[in-house]
């Protein structure tokens, strides 16, 4: 693992040596995986606009998420049953993100109680959320989480219905029945869910609401009407509605709509920390991955998990540093365009 | 075939077991295939634009063509030869689409009686209708058409003359001298007819008149003046005229032209449910496909087309959900975008 | 021969069959070939726009160029030392582009007298022309061109310089010391030639002057102003500056720069019957070909460049069809797009 | 080394023969080399638009760099450690381009002392200067290259940090520790240097000042604010910050700011005299390469490096006689233009 020299090598090595039976979970998007492409592909059409000399002796990462300070920019995305990949799973991951300043994004599909996590580490947890049809198994859920000292609440909201991912449908993926998911499963989740009931989820947790999942501008807009504290730009990593734009593509317009009234955080196709600092200069205050954690969590556990982290933190600095930048507060938008057709 | 996935890969199988000799007419183009390729490219230049929080707990499919209630906007497009494929052929296919509940568009290239056809099951079939030299056996082929219940004529106006379909020619296809073909071939074809003959023909059927093959704004105006209940925007898939546009690229400026004056329809590179929302999303009323159900019917006949189309419309449902609608009617030109250059 | 069904087939042929150190120099482009690529790739982004329902039961391909009528807007580029492909050379490619009714541009470096392609058929001649330093031998090849019932001077304006053609580099290609080039060769050529030259041409010679290698709106209006009576749009088939545009991109601001006050044709990369349609639709009466001639030329002597340009025609007339023109006076501007970003 | 035809010859052949573990360093850029590839991308979307009909019997390519003459508007960009390909490193380079009558850029990575390059030939040098925390130790370095004969001072501002090569990382390149590097390296540079800091520079020096690494329209006003003689636009040849624009795009931006108060260079991803020309239309008055001179080093010594520079330089001169200039002056916007979308 030491070898390995960026996310990308990092998920080169899980494709080459977790259980394919396994993997393909984690590595695979819908039907034709155009939007998994995209999200990659679109970081090339945005291009960075390096400020020179400037001093930039002393770069500094730490930021706020929702007014608790961060180490950096950058933090777990949820995703599913970790300890598919590591036997300490969700617990592992909760290491190293606290290890590394950086908050972590618990999923409902965690195999760890919230208590067992808070145990774990003192790091800074989010909890992802899924409102299931059984209501009051969501507000137990919701009650463990604050008590086990979560910050945030990040409820995802473009999964009415399960994406169609054709790679576990090929290999024959399917959650092994004896992992335990405390907190239900998808096949749970209420399709029926409105902007009507995000009343009914504000008032089931003080913790401040992140909606995870918007693409455009007119759901950020409704986002903050219903009092969102943070939108969370995201296509699910090309998991869910294939066809869509890329997370970095649609960003741009919920900024602009959101219009300053509350923070946007962004994940979907982030590899390298110029990657974030393209995010920054659009408007994002934070930028979140999955992919490259469910690779260091394979292949190192919790080491691994750090390494990765490391690696994006150690970029992302010099990144930052390059364009011209001491903290992530100065990127603008002026440190970005669009490659010129 | 339980195995095959999705569309793609029923045609990759397809192509894979079916007599090259053969398979060569339902899957070449015209020329370098350059459309062809079109067809299927210009899907990934147009994305979805998801709406969230949506109660999308029952979507329903049901939509109706030239007022006929019909289980989805997805029809299956008028192909020739369909015996070639499967000793059953329209027949089987007539079948599986009355199961699916799904229009039929019977090719004037049928091996069977429209009487056969309607006596095999209960659909709703169009008939595709070449307007030929022979003007009384234009009109005895209408009438019988009519006799046998089809609910519209879909005339056919992209083929005054044959593409020019090297697969073809590299293979030395042609249609086998014992198939039955009852309504005429393509060489009987009058490539005089002009939108005065329209008249003609709308004097000769009571029936709906759908003109199918309209590429521009032009002509699709010029339909809409001369009576059309319904234009259908096709490159023949890419087996005509090879360097015009995909259609579902023509779609905008003939929905545009049209301006809700008749229905629209669209064929030609449709693969995935997510393809017919985006063309639901440009104005569309339904969308057609022919090699998917030629594929099918090669590789399962009429169970064959079934599961192909069970397989989009159970993508369809989901895209639907997904992309934030309930029924086709709630799909608006904002649930797609073009990508950004 | 036969079996090839297309222009791009006779190609590979050729570049399968001749010897390498031959067919290069008929094959190759300048420098990096950036523009001999352009040359095909530009037609993917000019699409047709076909017309339905219009009577083309009979296409007539007929025009005139210069006041003569030939039988299809097509026609044959100049290209050097035909002998090399073909014992016959330029007798073969008259013969052949005679009974075509296809004029023929006659290269300055023909291994033929004028006299003696005169002879050998009645087709219609152009002359292509360098001139060269030396003055009195450029006249005495007017003059002899005029005796030989050459029907226009086509000045080659693009070539003061030899292009830098890495294939012959590469193999070694030379012109064989035994090769008859009675006009001289291009290092003769003159560079020096000027605007104000163009007048001691107009005063040799009382032939129609086309001005060829045109690419900007700039020297379209300039030879419009010094008296050509039509302006030939080319890159020199990518073998001169690489880099330049398209030569069916450098088009349309020719022919908005001529703005009809004299004739414009245009070379470089036509392939197909379908290539034609769009040139006239941007606005050329004629395209012209030459590596298609050279392949068929290779391959079968005059019967291959009678088999090519039979190609061509059958394409040509189907695509006119399909585009719903009758003749190529119908092509329109409306008949092709830009393919949208 | 003769039978390379042209610039990419060469570096395929350096690339072939130099120990992967030295030429890592000289070929790869930075993280995912999306820059780096960009640089030579981007040359194909600017097109030359040539002029025909110009006298260029005499194409001459002198111009002048801060007031002195060269002979070509091409040259030599620093890099370093130029012995790891050659024993004589920097002392041949500066002979080749000597007798090229280029001018060399010297870097402070240099094997050689200022005094024994100066000795070694009569070229224009000037010398590339990283302000390093040791301001005394920059003072003397800029003491020295003015005792040398040094014609200007090309201050670098877009290296604060090293950027992250990967190849180098992966081969673990690392500078020999018996290679001399006389005034310092990379990790002794300043990155605290500013805008301010500048006047100290002018101060410390009487030569004409040079920065390179701009890529933006803003630094562009900063520099002309600053009394810069010259603008190098540079994305340090791929190799500092990934992601940002190639040098070719960046270039009209800069020039556009910098509106004829100062002089602009452009380098990175020049591979072909055509390049040049770009270049020049687009409004650098000069060029400079680096990897294709380190490609003729490690190749052929000093003859390399003249092999290398002749053939730009006949491709130059070929390709400024062909766009129809004799002169580099000559070339104005008008000779290059944007590929349409």
């Amino acid at each position: 693992m030491n070898e390995l020299l960026n996310v990308n090598e990092f998920l080169a090595a899980a494709a080459a040596n977790v259980d394919p039976a396994v993997w393909c979970y984690f590595e695979g998007g819908a039907d034709d995986e155009v939007t998994l492409r995209e999200n990659l592909a679109a970081f090339t059409r945005w291009q960075l606009r390096p400020r020179m000399l400037v001093d930039v002796g002393e770069v500094r990462l730490e930021t706020t998420l929702l007014g608790v300070t961060v180490s950096m920019p950058l933090g777990v995305a949820p995703f599913a049953m970790q300890r598919l990949l590591d036997p300490e799973g969700e617990r592992a991951t909760a290491r190293a993100a606290a290890a590394a300043g950086a908050p972590m994004t618990v999923p409902t599909l965690t195999s760890f109680r919230h208590s067992e996590l808070a145990a774990a580490s003192e790091g800074l947890r989010w909890l992802q959320l899924y409102v299931q049809r059984d209501r009051p198994q969501t507000l137990a859920h919701l009650a463990e989480a604050r008590e086990a000292g979560y910050a945030a609440v990040v409820l995802t909201v473009d999964l009415p219905h399960i994406g169609r991912r054709e790679r576990d449908l090929r290999l024959g993926f399917a959650a092994p029945a004896d992992l335990p998911l405390h907190y239900g499963t998808l096949v749970d989740v209420d399709p029926t869910l409105t902007w009507r009931d995000l009343e009914w989820v504000r008032a089931a947790t003080e913790l401040p609401l992140v909606l995870k999942g918007i693409l455009t501008r007119e759901d950020a807009v409704l986002a903050v009407e219903h009092g969102a504290d943070a939108v969370w730009v995201s296509n699910h990593g090309g998991r869910q509605l294939d066809g869509v734009a890329a997370s970095i593509d649609a960003l741009p317009e919920v900024v602009e709509a959101v219009a300053g009234r509350c923070e946007v955080y962004v994940d979907s196709g982030f590899r390298r920390g110029g990657d974030v600092v393209k995010a920054l200069a659009l408007g994002a205050r934070a930028a979140f991955v999955a992919r490259p954690i469910a690779a260091g969590l394979a292949l190192g556990g919790e080491t691994g998990v750090g390494r990765v982290l490391g690696l994006l933190r150690d970029e992302l600095m010099l990144a930052l540093g390059l364009v011209g930048c001491t903290r992530p507060e100065e990127v603008t938008r002026a440190h970005v365009q669009r490659l010129a057709a």
